[in-house]
């Protein structure tokens, strides 16, 4: 059973320093407490101090980083925030649903905000489990960064003020990093049994992340599926040779 | 059945310009239209402008008050927001609540949102039917200004795409100024009849105010209490005289 301590939010490519301390007052009202920034524009920056008015403690523990995949490695799932319906297809929670449900994970989670004007990119996207979509007016769905980050602590928050259901995670997945090991042996082997042609890719990984992510192979499927590719590449090598 | 154009936004007394322009960039976001500002410290200012971001339009048809009582006078409902508990006890809903509720009404409702740093007064607060409460930390309730609008809108964006219930007010309470016209006429009377001491009041109107804004007599009621009013402050007249 998760606590608000266990939800942790990471802000990626922020531009605007007062929205960071923003964040932090939206998440300390709520109950939460862990916040993470990918290449921040700024920060530190009197402007997030100010804007965090009393928060200023979450400021002071926030983790900056340079790499976004090295920002995600401690989390078994990742949710990426839109306020604006996504071209590809995936699999989406309103801030209701992913709250009822995330309190009842086990190890800690990621809730991902991109950036103020171009969100999150595709390929940031193909590391997230779910998407969580903020519905907007279609008119205008230009929805500020820390007034994002107050509608989804607030379900949380309005979640733990209610019974949780059982919890649903018995199964355990992989690790990010697992799941990461197995794209790039994926990818290797595709290209080495001639599927996949790196000068001509066609979106093939994406398609296939977004597949595997759903499925969330634990560590016996992955094993099994790890050891397919091995066979498959041995096998395509001999026959080259 | 309302919609959202006929659910209003109040913010009484605001010190920062900015909160006012990020009330209306949350306000459109969530497709209400109608801001109305009583005794803001600063307004307009490049700074509302600023953080309106492409709402400004909400900025150009605010309406602007110097007196409270005047900014509620169009309303039959009217809502106060807070993020403290409030000493005195007063017909509370949650955001969520509201929010299935507000739609169900016929005419416009207001929603009040206070001071930054103090909020609403109990003399403001006795001009409202019902307070809003949004949950928050009990460590750190200093939820921002913009964010509580956020929150509140949301609901509000969210309650819309679910079928409202069967519409609850074929009850058509008076208006809000018949009601200050009472309450005038039911102070003057208790003096009349020397219940009430002018120079020692001790909470009394607000006391009655409450009871007789959740009761919400309707115009024939109205005119019975009036009619007692009338009644009993003759009688007092002619005894003393």
């Amino acid at each position: 059973m998760n606590n608000l301590d266990n939800i942790h939010i990471i802000l990626v490519g922020t531009t605007h320093p007062g929205n960071i301390g923003a964040t932090a007052r939206a998440m300390k009202t709520m109950g939460l407490s862990k916040l993470i920034l990918v290449q921040p524009q700024t920060f530190p920056h009197p402007q997030a101090t100010a804007r965090a008015s009393g928060a200023a403690d979450i400021l002071t523990h926030t983790q900056v980083f340079d790499d976004f995949a090295s920002s995600l490695s401690a989390y078994q799932y990742i949710f990426a925030t839109s306020a604006r319906p996504r071209r590809i297809h995936w699999p989406t929670l309103s801030p209701r649903e992913f709250a009822s449900t995330a309190l009842t994970y086990t190890q800690p989670i990621a809730i991902l905000f991109g950036r103020e004007h171009s969100g999150l990119t595709n390929e940031e996207l193909d590391h997230c489990h779910y998407l969580i979509h903020i519905p907007t007016q279609a008119e205008y769905r230009s929805l500020n960064l820390a007034a994002a980050v107050q509608i989804i602590t607030y379900e949380l928050k309005c979640a733990t003020e209610i019974p949780s259901p059982t919890p649903v995670d018995a199964h355990q997945p992989v690790s990010i990093q697992a799941m990461e090991d197995f794209y790039a042996h994926l990818e290797q082997t595709l290209i080495t049994i001639d599927f996949l042609d790196p000068n001509n890719p066609r979106k093939l990984m994406r398609r296939l992340r977004r597949l595997f992510n759903r499925a969330q192979p634990d560590e016996s499927e992955m094993n099994i599926l790890r050891g397919i590719l091995t066979a498959a590449g041995k096998s395509a090598t001999k026959n080259n040779s």
